[in-house]
């Protein structure tokens, strides 16, 4: 698996210089990894009332002024740059996969950084809760389900789920760490039997890598931050970007400040 | 099912008068119900020794002074009386079931009161989450699991678990209400397959009776009271009192004052 880096002010710099170029999950323990949503303008209150509306899903923890790259609030972060891997919509289809927003920026564009699961890992890490798609050096897998979100303006579609296995025992403490994280998608949604949230096959994720699930392990799920971008995708909007799923942006915040109690 | 009292004084007169000789699950909501255990002074402090060592199953939350029935931390509460039944020993064996302990008193005698699950239930029911064997008017089930316990002297044995089905979604909820609650068992120890901690067949508890399990709810399970019971019905003690499983007393203690936050 890829180099572990530290500090999030030089991991950004070699995100910026394409010399890390693939999932961030595990980089920077400690520190706030967030997704992306970049929108035009006049989309954006929708946007943000569904954010409200599907708080697990979309916490939104930093946003730009329209035609503004930057997001001061989670550091010297430029949304332009700053995460590996970029998606781009035209009408609601992908278009294109791109290394940086230059060449697609526009100055009617809003940028939501909304918080991911990633950032409570090191929390379970701490915990003694190992991670499967850690060690497996793989994305985690994400599965859309049959949880309906709450709808906004154009913004609806179904819940987006991460998956973790664990023994019972781990999920059990897994409920507690993650509880303390509100801003990053706080508790699990379901464990146990994933065909109760509408997935059929376990092993066949919708976005990410398999996880193992070994025999006294369940699977644990946690509300995913590609359920926006879905949500985005859905709505049809001419023009939309959204980061690359597992390729997040790290931010100078750190997960014990995000921590409720 | 029985008459649900409020008042946790007039519910121990109720008990002391057998106007009430049922389970005690339910009763008083918002108080801290007990389990008990009486042994011989001489083996008080290896008990207190076990307890410390298994504080999910023995959490202590009173203890009387050797020969005196009274706990006074816990409100006017006479353990020869409070209880609706007890289980008395002779060597390790079960010789009777008792309405009081009047006729089995000795001077040498230390009385243990225990922390017991039926006191989050009331937690968990205002956290919207239903329970089954209220619901049923039964027994809550409960099982002897391969978890060993920590030794103490001649106490021993496994793990003593009570049973409650929920959906997942109410599991978490149940881990995230029970982990306020370190004196009465605190968060699940245990969740979904019965046989990764020993039990074969869920449908036949130890002690209890049986809760029906609906399609899409899981087994939850919560260290249990009846587990001290159960190391000193092991180390076959020349002679010991227990309260009869799901018949406890109620205390003067909100279960709020137990909250950790």
């Amino acid at each position: 698996m890829a180099t572990i880096w530290h500090n999030p002010a030089e991991f950004r710099q070699a995100v910026r210089q394409r010399r890390f170029t693939v999932p961030t999950a595990g980089q920077c323990p400690g520190y706030t990894q967030g997704n992306l949503a970049v929108l035009p303008h006049k989309y954006a209150d929708a946007f943000l009332r569904f954010a409200r509306l599907n708080l697990k899903s979309c916490p939104v923890i930093g946003m730009t002024e329209p035609g503004n790259s930057k997001v001061p609030e989670l550091g010297d972060v430029d949304i332009k740059t700053d995460f590996p891997s970029y998606y781009v919509f035209h009408d609601g289809k992908r278009v294109a996969e791109v290394e940086n927003l230059h060449d697609v920026w526009r100055d009617d564009l809003v940028g939501f950084v909304i918080g991911c699961s990633y950032s409570f890992e090191d929390a379970l890490l701490d915990a003694g809760i190992p991670i499967r798609h850690i060690e497996q050096g793989t994305n985690v897998p994400m599965y859309i389900t049959n949880i309906a979100n709450g709808r906004a303006g154009d913004f609806a579609g179904n819940m987006v789920v991460s998956m973790r296995p664990m023994t019972p025992a781990q999920a059990i403490r897994a409920v507690q760490v993650t509880s303390r994280f509100p801003d990053v998608h706080g508790a699990p949604v379901h464990l146990g039997d994933p065909a109760l949230i509408g997935i059929s096959d376990i092993d066949a994720p919708d976005f990410g890598g398999r996880s193992l699930i070994n025999s006294g392990e369940i699977p644990v799920f946690w509300a995913c931050g590609v359920t926006p971008q879905e949500a985005i995708r859905s709505a049809g909007l001419p023009f939309a970007i959204t980061h690359a799923p597992g390729h997040m942006v790290v931010t100078d915040i750190r997960n014990s400040h995000l921590a409720a109690f």
